[in-house]
């Protein structure tokens, strides 16, 4: 028998976009360039101190308007299948978003960034500093999005 | 009043790695090149389909042993306290760990991989595929764990 554990999580923050809806929102691999804010609850600020020293963040956030998924999923404008966990697709069993972001400036417990991809009111769940010797890696390939994904510029 | 919602995640997998406390696993700039392996349950399998195509993928996974957090830590060799959001403590409100690792192989719902820095018996919560274009700075600031950073083989 396998041991089945829950965990629950209650976000740190909130974040603050222009796209009001999945239908606003960009792609995850095509870079808009808006600007959000992350709103950082009071009682979590002090946390943020030194962040503004990174010049990039990993923002980890709640994919909350997602309900259910499937492990099979055609991503827009591919013509065939692929498994849920060779997309970045939104429906997800655990829904967590990803988002490596520019930080432009930090006042107190709100921070403006550069690039991140999710809908006005989305849950936050926790910031890391974007480290390029632990995130980055030199060389890779990228499966059946070979030739399909365009670069961000922030 | 800020609204307050409860994520509720149920694990997809559970790692299998070399590192059988937090003791003997790498602080996650430095790579061990240990290989581990992902056993993402079956009732999921079929959502890694593809996912052999990419040499990376990032993982996202419960850090089960962690209890509690401050807002203030300081890391190991570190003389001074750092935002808790400015490090990549275990210890976190929200305790997601992400570690982006070398695909060596996959067989059915076993994904072998180099570079996951995490202990045995750590529930998986998602798998992506890494995209450099998405996941990827060409230039970043590293604050003060600049000139800190090993670099990672993997």
């Amino acid at each position: 028998m396998k041991k089945r554990h829950v965990l629950e999580l209650e976000p740190v923050g909130i974040i603050h976009s222009p796209y009001k809806n999945a239908g606003e929102a960009p792609r995850q691999n095509r870079d808009s360039g808006e600007i959000s804010q992350i709103e950082v609850f009071e009682e979590f600020a002090a946390g943020l101190q030194d962040i503004e020293g990174f010049s990039h963040i990993v923002v980890i956030y709640w994919f909350h308007e997602s309900q259910g998924y499937q492990l099979l999923v055609k991503p827009p404008g591919e013509d065939s299948l692929h498994g849920l966990f060779a997309t970045r697709s939104p429906h997800r069993p655990c829904p967590l978003g990803l988002t490596v972001v520019a930080l432009v400036a930090r006042e107190k417990n709100i921070l403006t960034v550069k690039g991140l991809d999710t809908i006005d009111g989305t849950p936050l769940l926790d910031i890391k500093p974007y480290l390029p010797g632990v995130d980055e890696r030199p060389s890779v390939k990228v499966g059946w999005l070979e030739g399909k994904l365009g670069r961000r510029s922030s």
